[in-house]
């Protein structure tokens, strides 16, 4: 089926239900960045694969909303469908439920599927409506009618991972929100973010692409708990090992006759920033409903020792199958390499380690004028050929049983212009500043975000997304609560958490460049001023100095560069043969 | 009478209206910063004088809230009152709504005066409270009742300034506040924030100390306006030609006959962060209220072109003030001159320009150790006298009929320690960085903020206040909505803007240093990334380089200050004697 078709299906259900629109989530009822095949509706009706946007489709036209991360690449994929850009994160943006709201005439019907709108989204979307007594119903059906080749949900087995490598039993965990429980003179907590529920009990899968969790739901209550998942993807062994734990084992879909058993009355909690709307309403129908900020997503955030060492371990395999890669690269550049060749010899390098599950997000291989786009992705027969000059920017990583990786580097594949050695040189500078901060206690992202784009700014250049996000352990890529960026968060950067140092520039037409390292938020010092914070660097892969303007370093920038590349052959070069070393030894020479 | 007489008179009355706690305001029915004496109810009864702080009275204790820029004064002004220090903006902080919800049973009953109390603050203490059935009781007579001798409202005359002054008529003024009328479908507009006020008519009064304002209210309607101030310090002039720009005067405590003249269900438009309880609950009685941020507190923030000239001018006034002060400071530093005796002197010379109205806030005149309190108020007798050693801190402003100032600098006066120089040239490099800033449209205080501690926070050094401050154009000297500081702030900076530039470092026992410039935003550059800003900086006063340790500086910071230098010579030295031109050249000397 074309966009058109699927439109033209679509609209016909509309007007069979009386509906002036409908609303494509971009999201599963767990409020997923990435997504099963099954829940990829807003992908499958407007052909836009970005990690986020939302299609709204009206009788006579039709509208994607995305934010800048995709504004080049949904302009593409969304010629001749029909359907319209709206751009996010722009001045004077306008997002859907305030389009809707000035669009629609009075008491229009909107429909929607309640499982793939979070109840944070939909009571947004009801206080935007409601003055124009515009209507919102729940048609969580329409989709799947026309979605005839819809994928089924995944069949994959979950697995467990032990308290030696996470530093902490689903036991303690569990009675951490128990405690909550007991703060709120509550009786329940429910869970719906997979990564929550796979932190929470210690259990990994491989339900969705690049993340490892299992497609689930979560209750804990004062003495057991539940996890309501596909009950063919649980062993006996590991039913037991949860057991074990109190853990009981429901079927995914058996949720709400689950939620029908328990007291009327009985009080929940829930976090209703990814809670989805249709399970809110459940509880909220039989039960007294508390709102409460899952206390997961910032005990998941910090990390304990045995995952710091397991991040550190994982860092150094990266880095080793990074040396290798661009050895390689190196070596066949007048091969006539294409972007996904490359690429996927990258997947190739990482996966030879013993502990490698699969790449933790799409690689993005991007030569030249390609890497303008942030989130480019390479198709195969679409791609460019790796020339012997500008700049290759590659940005990947691995899930490893110890650990997630997220790194980029930007290198030279032969002559640069002087732009690309200035553009390579102040994000470097910019990268480094954030690495080398010191913050007291007490500081936000946003405090701190401007620090890696001073070198940047006093350049008038700079960049359209966050320098940093927080990386799971053996989890999702992007996880919060932090995060580096210039939009408002009170979430403080704390010790434990592992964050990406990734600033950029990009010039449409041209080239584009990222440097990105993990860093670890650590103490520093306590005097009289207070507790002092700063970050370990992770990542331990060369920059490529060749494409340094060394004037445009100062001393400290070029002590940090060099002490670091020190560190990098260090660690790394016990991992190579002979003529990688040799050659790590070339890239990791000092620079003056 | 001593603050226990006072607490014990205060104790009488709550119990004879059965109050459990009353809540003395450190604040006026307009929610001002500076109060006019006879609203110092909060000073009066505890004794603590600072600019923020609110008291709170129960039965058997009574304990005051402040902040940290108040710590050590308010320990001094509390000892042996009975009265116990609580702090904010410290970790785990507890205000005092929080506290009374804690520690008082069940239904107790607390008294406040809620014309000193803003909606904002009254909807939190109600939010607070109402889970335990603690009621709040309007007591508004109960401090009049005890304070014999309490002053009465001033009456100083008001006067007109003109639109060549400000670039603005009060027509033009108002008729922007029209335009949110019909944005907002409502009839009236109530304004209690003096400065608004002043701002929105064009008018000054020397009601408050070094507040240029008078005390009243305002209401915009449709058609016409209404100005609502003491009768007598309207003259026949001024009440004529605000007539003529359709602003009605009625009498100050009219008020309240006013709003019951206008017909039920008409919409007002208030904003309730600064409006008070009682005309909030006057209005809301009667009226439809739309909560709508005052559109003044951005319109007078972004000053007119003929307002920066005129703080252009104001700024040279005052640093030929300040230069002449120092000057004289550094010929007489063997004369046993007290902090308030300099500070006098400062005051003299300020005044000595035919457009000084009077000082914009109390001079803190801080030498050596007393300089670590960054709010210090040197009393005569209880002051330290100036010896030919260490660091003396003046921190001083103007009013001018034409633009307001604020000013500080930290000068030594003899030789210094290592440490002293060490912070001296830290908080500089600080101070510069804000000023060199760049950075695009859209950037917030909070976002910028770091740039100014990024060389303190890397030597481990910090200090407790906001980086800077909003300033009024010949209005307070404080104002928002900008701000440059760490807490979260959505407000962007943007060109006209004219913000302190202040950072500092407190030792305590030791010294304090603080250099502050003012700065102004304006458009920089644009590009395709965007639109860039960044700062000129207004003030105009040397640094004394002697206690600089130039191998803690960079070249930039270098090229910036003996560029700075050579301004500040070339704009003040026209207007200083032979002597002072050649001290002023020295001081001004570039460093390498």
């Amino acid at each position: 089926m074309t966009v058109h078709e699927k439109l033209s299906a679509l609209r016909k259900l509309m007007e069979k239900e009386n509906l002036d629109a409908y609303i494509v989530s971009g999201t599963d009822p767990h409020n997923s960045e990435y997504l099963p095949a099954g829940w990829k509706q807003r992908e499958w009706i407007s052909g836009f694969t970005g990690s986020f946007g939302t299609v709204v489709v009206l009788k006579e036209e039709a509208g994607l909303w995305t934010d800048s991360r995709y504004f080049i690449q949904a302009e593409k994929q969304l010629q001749n469908t029909g359907i319209q850009l709206h751009k996010l994160r722009v001045q004077d943006a306008i997002d859907y439920p305030d389009w809707l709201a000035a669009i629609l005439p009075e008491n229009s019907r909107i429909g929607l599927d309640s499982f793939c709108t979070s109840v944070c989204d939909m009571k947004n979307l009801q206080a935007k409506l409601a003055p124009k007594g515009i209507k919102i119903v729940d048609k969580n059906e329409l989709i799947g009618d026309i979605w005839t080749d819809r994928p089924a949900l995944p069949e994959e087995k979950l697995f467990l991972i032990s308290s030696d490598t996470t530093g902490k039993s689903a036991s303690d965990k569990i009675k951490m929100v128990q405690g909550i429980l007991s703060e709120n003179n509550a009786d329940y907590f429910v869970f719906s973010a997979l990564d929550e529920i796979a932190w929470l009990y210690n259990i990994r899968c491989n339900d969705i692409e690049y993340n490892p969790v299992a497609i689930c739901y979560a209750i804990v209550g004062r003495d057991n708990s539940w996890l309501f998942v596909k009950r063919s993807k649980v062993t006996k062994e590991v039913e037991e090992a949860l057991r074990q734990v109190n853990i009981e084992v429901r079927d995914y879909h058996h949720l709400f006759l689950f939620l029908n058993e328990i007291e009327k009355g009985a009080v929940f909690c829930a976090d209703t920033n990814n809670l989805n709307f249709a399970v809110y309403n459940k509880i909220v129908s039989s039960f007294v409903v508390t709102e409460v900020v899952s206390p997961i997503i910032l005990a998941k955030s910090i990390k304990t020792p045995e995952e710091i060492e397991g991040f550190r371990k994982a860092c150094v395999k990266d880095s080793v199958a990074m040396t290798k890669f661009f050895y390689w690269l190196e070596s066949n550049i007048d091969n006539q390499l294409t972007e996904t060749i490359v690429s996927e010899k990258l997947t190739t390098l990482r996966a030879q380690d013993k502990d490698y599950v699969s790449n933790s997000f799409e690689n993005i291989s991007a030569y030249g004028m390609n890497a303008a786009l942030p989130h480019y992705s390479a198709v195969p027969g679409a791609d460019s050929v790796l020339e012997p000059k500008g700049l290759y920017l590659v940005d990947s990583g691995g899930q490893y049983t110890h650990g997630t990786t997220d790194i980029t580097r930007t290198v030279p594949l032969g002559e640069l212009t002087l732009l690309e050695k200035e553009d390579y040189t102040i994000v470097l500078k910019g990268m480094i500043a954030l690495s080398r901060s010191i913050f007291p206690k007490g500081t936000r992202g946003c405090n701190i975000d401007a620090i890696a784009r001073q070198p940047m700014w006093q350049t008038l250049r700079n960049f359209g997304h966050g320098t940093g996000h927080g990386i799971g352990f053996f989890l999702n890529v992007h996880e919060g609560p932090q995060s580096i960026r210039q939009e408002l968060k009170e979430q403080f950067i704390c010790p434990g958490m592992v964050t990406s140092d990734e600033p950029g520039i990009y010039r449409e037409g041209l080239h584009g460049i990222r440097h990105e390292n993990m860093i670890l938020c650590i103490p520093i010092a306590s005097n009289e001023f207070g507790e002092w914070y700063g970050f370990e660097t992770l990542t331990l892969c060369y920059f490529d100095t060749s494409a340094i303007l060394p004037e445009l370093l100062n001393q400290e920038e070029k002590d940090w560069l060099n002490n670091y590349h020190q560190m990098v052959f260090e660690k790394t070069s016990p991992y190579l043969t002979a003529k990688e070393t040799s050659w790590l030894a070339e890239k990791t020479k000092p620079i003056s």
